[in-house]
């Protein structure tokens, strides 16, 4: 029933705070039956790999030490979760940006099982028919 | 006359060029006769509490000394002046986003006025029929 | 072919690694046959100053010195040589933001010739009938 299109992400940030928020950005709109591009960029990217995504990312540096802290002790759900259960919700799809793969030297088994490719840009663009958000 | 859809702006970041950046948008945005919605997170929500709306809230870590100066040295009205001055122009609204409010253990009354209320991710993307811009 | 909007960029981060995102966003929307105004202000203006464009103007701060090297290490096309090809390869302009320039003192003159002129932020809503990118 939704016309406005695809909400596409561009999560080019790594420090959970912003991976929180655009967590539950990705939730929200998979609620409101959007279908959503997820692309993995920069210091996004190097947050999804397996062996990374559970690890303190730090926060945004106006957070400031009380901001961090409120962050920390809410006792939220990780965002890692949080896209899970956008994925389950509706159509969610994450993809990694195939330069960013190559900058840190990655293969698809680095990346959290989540992850469901590699894209390049002009593919992510091609299904941008909605807004672009960078986070 | 315009059919390109609301201009929703997720303030996430809490520091005063983002948050002037942001404010000359949602003017630019209402002088054009757009419809805006502004949805405060994190940082940004932090900034909006009606005893800091004032107070200093830094800039990008990029500004570095000088950038900093010539921007506190341009005598410009202040950010949360401009968001007021977009609501005289046009149908701008400002929203608190829910989760946040609970991060920070906040009641509406530790907000400036001129936010209009609380709103959860998924009323924001009800509305979200044009532009999703994170700043 | 493609009827969903020009693709309008807020640069206002004046970092490496983002201009070097935002460049491939332009170039990978450029290459689908999307039209594409950035708009510079802040830091993003402050990177496109003729006698810094080249300059180093950091990263952002949660790269960390690993991440940094590897960006730095991959050899890549600089951002703004980037930029020049998006332009070559289709309907891409590039505006500063008058506001920005009389925080910077600058004119025409102190800008990289790949600036095409200069814009109000009413001028670039006028255009904005597509996702609105900050970054």
């Amino acid at each position: 029933m939704n016309d406005e299109g695809t909400v596409s992400l561009v999560m080019f940030s790594g420090t959970d705070d912003k991976l929180q928020a655009a967590a539950v950005l990705a939730v929200g709109a998979a609620a409101m039956g959007r279908k959503v591009n997820v692309f993995l960029q920069y210091w996004g990217l190097d947050a999804f790999r397996a062996d990374r995504i559970l690890k303190d990312h730090g926060v945004s540096p106006e957070a400031g030490p009380d901001g961090e802290a409120a962050m920390r002790d809410q006792g939220k759900t990780h965002w890692s979760e949080l896209f899970r259960e956008a994925k389950d919700l509706g159509d969610v799809r994450i993809y990694a940006c195939g330069d960013s793969m190559e900058m840190f030297h990655l293969t698809t088994d680095d990346l959290a099982p989540m992850v469901d490719g590699i894209w390049g840009v002009a593919s992510f663009f091609m299904e941008a028919d909605g807004p672009v958000t960078f986070i």
